[in-house]
């Protein structure tokens, strides 16, 4: 397969001031061409350093794709390290300019000279007409290898890359394409599913050239599978494979694949079925509701929900025994029942959910430390709570209740 | 100055799925202790690439900063690539074991082989504690240069670099110090802040060596400023006399500096009275409510909220006349403010704050049109509604309607 390098130019991605969102757009679209990106690399605004870069990377992969440093100012030298890099002068390009000229007039401002200047590019390269910004990228190819050149301004690479760079490398590497999928869980730690799922080797068979990745967050660990083949159908089928040998040995702990969230997938269950929701938060503040009402269309099951801070609002709004409180604790399974049971009752929805706990780094005590959530879920049949202990961090034990909570209505409407 | 080089390690970094935003993280915290970032690369879970790229960094800089590829799984193989590379081999942590236990122990799991393994560690080298997750960094000092490896996972690397990488770092190399400051504007567009400001020079004479950066984002525009000087002294009254300056002009948009956000403000101005608030949303769908009680302690001023996305909702617990919304419609300042009235007659609290837009993609209409928020405001002297327009993009309307409700309440507290 082709092997690739990403060099991005600029002292402000050195500085940390922007970060390189540009790395991972060219990576995906290298990817859908079948082309492996072996490496990235990010050097300042100085002509040695980035020579030296260019031509290692020349020497070492098959494409390599450069962005920023094009601008019009004295800090941007990147179109001098090219001429460097292969030997060669500028040369006037007559297309350029007129796409120049057509830019200003339609901010109506004056052309100055060192916009003019963009239209200089270098000799021997085919150019990267740049529709939506003054300089225009360059494409080279020498000994085999194919450079392509373009500014950093996420928006004008992107559709360079779209209309001439990659509709290019995909004539020029017929061949391999790359698939991925990622299978997402949740409610189970990295180690215990690596244990779940047993000897890689029977998942994904040496010979199928698939590759199988962890990736823990606080939502849950997702799997990625990687698949390269001769063909897309190939490469498809290779992954279906891998992805039904893991659903046969982890299936109860998979909520969804790819760029899908929880709060999509239960939206579509309770769309589906007409059902609908109410939800009493305590610990976490608001968090299930916001992202519940991320979805669009959300308004079609979650009718509202309670965020009950203080003891007194979990009495007058949801209708919470203030003996109960007094007895066991706001945190504890009897108020998160409660909790879930008034919020249902009150909405007149198909659900009730809730949640108390200790977010921290106040509020514990020696029975209930930092962490402690109780989850509670009520719907026409009756009502129970789940216990969960979730460590230190109030924003962590925010997001892992949250998702531990819209967790427990997927499994109870999936009956898993 | 000393030089560094960071080294990102993972695969889900050269298929582009993840952006890199450790990369920008570690360059802000290796400026501020007055060492240059060189270069950065990122390279894959495979071995011999990891020790050439790490052997190449070392050959060439005074500091080399690696994360990623230390978990517990097959696919992490950057320990093996540290061991490799310094020719040593693992040796038996037990601080780094206590550690595993006391995070197992904490989320009542049981401990399993793979995860009493990352306490094992390179022979001679320093060891980073991680008080957040289960694998240890590694520190190193050769031939002058000093290597520091850490996870990938973004909170855990940062707390490491927090803790104990700067304050190393800021020890071995003295010497030229940065120093940054950022001022949070919002309510007013990056244009008209610079034209408020006026000529940059007079802000920041150029002798001063301090740069300004407008930074725009949904939340508002930050002025970023930068001084590099010999002892931090002198940076940071040159930078007290930039913030002095641009205080002086737009103090009204300013609420904070640095990593403080608008809910800690508001904490700070609701604890330090003795008020409190209820909140009432129906666009923002919690999100206000999940913000604030991000904040340590603000149980102690945030007494509750409705999320209250259906009109019944809205009449049953709000008390909202049906009359009102049947004649104005949910999303109107009549609405509105009925919505903060009655969250804060609720409560009892000092303050109500209501939200009722558009989010989008669906329920516009031609008199009301995606984005249209209007946002109440009830206090003990009565209530009004403030009306904005804030385009499409369903989460971009959640948060800037979030940020006006907050900045409205941070208004209306301090008189401004």
């Amino acid at each position: 397969m082709a092997t690739a390098e990403i060099i991005t130019v600029g002292d402000e991605l050195l500085i940390g001031q922007v970060i390189n969102t540009n790395q991972a757009f060219i990576a995906q679209r290298l990817n859908e061409c079948g082309i492996v990106v072996s490496a990235m690399a990010t050097v300042g605004d100085r002509l040695p350093e980035m020579i030296a870069t260019f031509r290692a990377a020349l020497e070492r992969r098959d494409v390599v794709i450069v962005t920023g440093g094009l601008g019009p100012t004295h800090d941007d030298v990147t179109r001098s390290a090219v001429c460097e890099t292969f030997g060669v002068t500028l040369t006037f390009d007559q297309p350029s300019l007129e796409n120049i000229e057509r830019l200003f007039a339609g901010r109506g401002q004056p052309l100055i000279r060192v916009n003019r200047d963009q239209a200089m590019v270098p000799e021997g390269c085919t150019v990267v007409p740049n529709l939506l910004g003054t300089a225009p990228g360059y494409l080279f190819e020498r000994n085999g290898c194919v450079m392509a050149v373009m500014p950093g301004v996420p928006y004008e690479m992107q559709a360079m890359m779209r209309e001439t760079v990659v509709p290019f490398l995909m004539r020029r590497f017929p061949g391999q394409v790359v698939r991925h999928r990622t299978i997402k869980t949740t409610g189970i730690a990295e180690s215990l599913l690596a244990k779940q799922l047993g000897a890689i080797d029977e998942i994904i068979p040496p010979a199928e050239r698939v590759t199988l990745a962890f990736l823990p967050s606080p939502a849950g660990v997702r799997l990625r599978l990687t698949s390269v083949a001769p063909d897309a159908a190939t490469a498809e089928s290779s992954i279906a494979a891998a992805e039904a040998r893991i659903r046969a040995k982890a299936s109860a702990y998979i909520y969804g694949v790819d760029e899908e969230d929880l709060e999509e997938v239960l939206g579509r269950l309770l769309k589906e079925r007409g059902w609908t929701l109410a939800v009493a938060e305590s610990c976490t503040g608001g968090l299930i509701t916001d992202r519940l009402t991320n979805v669009p269309g959300s308004s079609a099951y979650v009718d509202r929900s309670y965020v009950t801070y203080s003891n007194a609002a979990k009495v007058r709004d949801l209708g919470v025994p203030a003996e109960l409180i007094d007895r066991y604790g706001a945190v504890s399974e009897e108020v998160a029942i409660a909790m879930a049971v008034g919020a249902r009752a009150n909405a007149g929805t198909t659900f009730g959910l809730s949640t108390t706990g200790i977010a921290g780094p106040g509020g514990a005590t020696e029975a209930k430390p930092v962490g402690l959530v109780y989850v509670g879920y009520a719907d026409a049949d009756g009502a129970l709570a789940v216990r969960f202990t979730f460590g230190e961090g109030r924003r962590r034990v925010k997001e892992r209740t949250a998702q531990a909570t819209l967790e427990l209505l997927r499994r109870k409407i999936l009956k898993v």
